[in-house]
């Protein structure tokens, strides 16, 4: 089996998620480092029973280093372009978590860089690999709905962040309908012109003291002419909520959640079946799994990532015109934006 | 519209189960005559609100009516046979509600009395008529599941009949699982040869001083090589459950129970839903009047009756072979019953 | 049993709907006459079938019999307005089919027409009463989802309607939406005060030219802080599809599609079962004949009826902000409506 | 973390899925060595991937080596009972797969060489272990739904063995029926005390000519007075159907299958969603991580294994007893096996 060899820049949650995956699921990679400036004894040992052989706190290891081709980068997001910018400058094809950047101009310096170091980007859009919305996706894709005349999309997290999350993440367009964006765009297969945000503080009243909603929705406009619905809410108590529906001309198909067994109990008051889960990472455990797989898949072929980095970018655009939209009470164009 | 005018007798539940699903679903026929020696008052204000002109005590005044062409046997069931004759020998088309008797010879009679009468005879399977089953039956029919290999019924009501019912029942494999011999000959297309029989006395003790059992698991062989499986519980807490799937060399296909509405709850908790009919009319409510339809559709174009009077006759056989492969703890053959 | 006996004016399609039901359905009312300028003699022969006494052309039948306590309007919608004023004038409860009319200042005339005569007035959503959309309110009112935070509508006709009276129907949001802008209030527990409204045309040019569009998604906000979006499609190949979902702080609870059995058959290819219904009279036979029972109870008990007068205007003055909102491109207050 | 250091004995198809599910999913366990007298150069590979330090030829390698505490053992079926027995004079705990033997006698002598050793002896009946199964025996076991009356298993392979398989594997009640049995004790919480079987030919002609069949009914009576049934066919062809239901006097459970992805299309002709897996690795890849992380879990806890010797030993006792039921045409009780 031909193989590539890879950095993981940054060994936070969702470094040693990727890591983890890569090490159990995708024999296509090998992981030489790790490295992650604040690197504790307990990563560092998680990353030794993965077999990392090498694991340090300088991300210029991986960069410098010859034999690794490609650098997954899970810094925290303010470094993302900076991370992506340099591993492109170094000759390496670069998996990049999302957002890259909040700032246009990062993203579109970090999408240049690539371009020009003619290395390949693929963004961390994980829930475009998920097995229900793939399939969906397929199933929109082999045309069995026909033309997409409406995509719906739910989206609600069981709790919502910490207020100092909150307060820096760019509040709920960016950090967490972000991810429907690219689904809403994944799904349609068609950009988004336009949008229209309701928001609201209905979980949590600290959130709106932060500047934030806690309870969205917003309706899109795509060049195709077909529509979107998201909803978001930080709050559901009955678990991790997402689910898709794409309507056309030729019927409809949704998906729903997965739960953690599909035993159902009928009893005197009622039939009782599971919840939803209540972690993202036992939601989305495959998905992170796939998107690796896909990249590597990408980089043996030499084929195009299925993520790319406009992809990277169009979510932002989409939850900088939803913000304002939202701020001024009028629908904007994606084309007010940029 | 062509119309059979029809009369019933016997005005206990089931006759007005009968004569209210005519009234409101059955444009086809008209009820002239109802009759019951215990007509009461309300009964018979009833009927009166169902615009049926003709209310009487003596059963006698249907089958004396020239203009009635059907009869509805709703009587007793240790009548039915008596009834089934008379009306037979005026002339006269009969329903005649299940079992057509206990008593195998008096079965005969009755079938041999319409023969030679020269008119239709169709007894109550009403089962055969619900919306789910028959769907299951027509995909069986239609061999989108290619050659039958196993029948499978679940049927298990919320609670026990009297113990007095008990005594003069003839056992479960008469009162109660007979719908389900009938089911499974209907979706089998094919005569049961076999049977063996496992009964328990699980959900009352008093029905086992009465002589019989309250739970059964019940194995069929029929002539075309598949095989069929039965279970019957007195008492299911969450309601009038009854199931079937009929499995086979291109597929299975299987249905549930009906609910009163489809709405579902997600908590914290669990996700919840409704729970099955509690009450063996509201799960039937369809079934029973689309056999008097049926009837009806038989009379009017002449055309054989869905459920004949050996229809009527086999559950019975194999009933009782169920009863004697209980008691002697071995499979015994229907043939063994005449 | 009291009873009520009532005259219906106007023998059309739901005209006609009403009689079948009420007459099989509604054991507390009588209908003693049925009034329709336009009777023919098929209508008047199924009309007969139900035992209605008294068939007329002249509605002022009707009108001036005095055994008559209730009228129930079917007309053509531009006489709706006219007959509820003459109805309360004649000291007559009045159950109007939807919309009371189009035109604001006559709905107001005939809510005033029924104060003023102190008679009840119950408008015709009927989909209030549909099982599991009641089950849905229920669950609401209940308290079991908590504060309500999101209101979810879909709502799919099988086929567009003509283009002859799409040109006259006032559009998408009047003779479709408008069910939905019910259902968002009745579920929501609230007013809308606010809408948003994307529209486009996606089925049939031909909807478009008529000055209409074809497909709709409309956020709405209401007063108690919520949010709800609806969105419609004149075209669902696969039948009539309307499900509802109420999202709150406790939890969520949705509904789904009737179908006519619930077989399912798992083969080779995937595992298939039935489509939603594809006639709207067999997706709401209940619901149709509840609402006739809710408003016999609410005569015979004297208590309030369930869908009232400002039930009938409130939709409109949606649809009316609705239509505004899509011509202008920016959410519409309903406060700028009246 | 504590850890244990195990061998493997045997590296055909089930040794390496229990070799990749420990290096994956159980950090609890350290495999040092795999031994399998023909190990392949791909099998080698395999493991070397896994980061397996020692592989060879030879089982003694394994008995030999101190530092193993517990041996899984592999091999052939008919060399199971040998190094059950040898593992436990070398004073290593063991993972035997399913079936420790066909014949009693050495079933006994391996489960007593055990004893005698003091080792824990664990039985690979992997569909204990199943997420759905699992969480059905939960329900059960806290009293969800009473007392068991019933237990009701399906289970049909998507295709049939070889027929040189066929001969050689003891028949339909030994190779695929014997998980039943085992399913079917763990879900009643009691012992089978009879069974009764029914099996037929339906499948391929092939098989009866090899002295099996490939459709089988089995009922079954238990100690505590409930009762049982399972279905097996060696043909389902939408895949691998493993569904139980234990029904109660509080209620009912069940479970059905997992399904690759819940994509629900609606189109004009039905509404299609996927099938069940086709592979059985896949319809279980959980469980057979799930039942060696609970080995481990007994081993470091010191704590009983969940699945016993004994465990082992009643599946094959009810397989000659449904084996000679079926043959003798007359339900046999387990007290005449042994």
């Amino acid at each position: 089996m031909k193989t590539v060899t890879v950095g993981i820049i940054g060994a936070g949650r969702i470094g040693k998620v990727h890591a983890e995956n890569i090490a159990k699921f995708v024999p296509e990679m090998e992981i030489k480092r790790v490295a992650d400036p604040y690197m504790s004894p307990e990563t560092e040992a998680f990353l030794r029973r993965l077999r990392i052989p090498c694991i340090s706190n300088d991300p210029e290891d991986i960069l410098n280093d010859p034999e690794i081709q490609a650098v997954i980068v899970c810094s925290p997001t303010d470094l993302h372009a900076e991370y992506v910018i340099r591993s492109a400058r170094a000759g390496k094809d670069v998996f990049c978590e999302k957002p890259i950047d909040y700032r246009l101009e990062r993203v579109h310096e970090a999408i240049d860089a690539c371009k020009k170091a003619g290395v390949k980007l693929q963004v961390g859009f994980n829930r475009r690999f998920d097995h229900n919305h793939r399939a969906v996706y397929e199933a929109v894709r082999a045309g069995r709905i026909g033309d997409v005349n409406l995509v719906k999309i739910s989206s609600r997290d069981p709790a919502p962040p910490t207020i100092d999350y909150v307060k820096v993440s760019g509040g709920i367009f960016y950090d967490m309908m972000i991810h429907d964006f690219d689904m809403a765009r994944f799904l349609a297969g068609s950009e988004v012109t336009e949008v229209f945000a309701y928001g609201a503080v209905l979980v949590d009243p600290a959130i709106g003291q932060a500047g934030d909603v806690d309870t969205a929705v917003v309706t899109l406009k795509f060049a195709n002419g077909a529509m979107g619905v998201i909803d978001n809410s930080r709050k559901a108590v009955y678990g991790y909520d997402q689910r898709v529906e794409v309507f056309g001309s030729k019927g409809t198909v949704m998906d729903g959640n997965d739960t953690p067994n599909n035993a159902v109990f009928y009893g005197e008051d009622g039939t009782v079946s599971g919840t939803c889960y209540k972690i993202m990472w036992d939601r989305y455990t495959g998905a992170f799994a796939a998107e690796q797989k896909a990249f590597a898949d990408a980089l043996i072929h030499d084929t195009p990532v299925q993520v790319t980095g406009e992809d990277g970018l169009y979510p932002i655009l989409i939850a900088a015109a939803a913000t304002k939209s939202m701020r001024e009470g009028r629908p904007v164009k994606i084309s007010e934006i940029e």
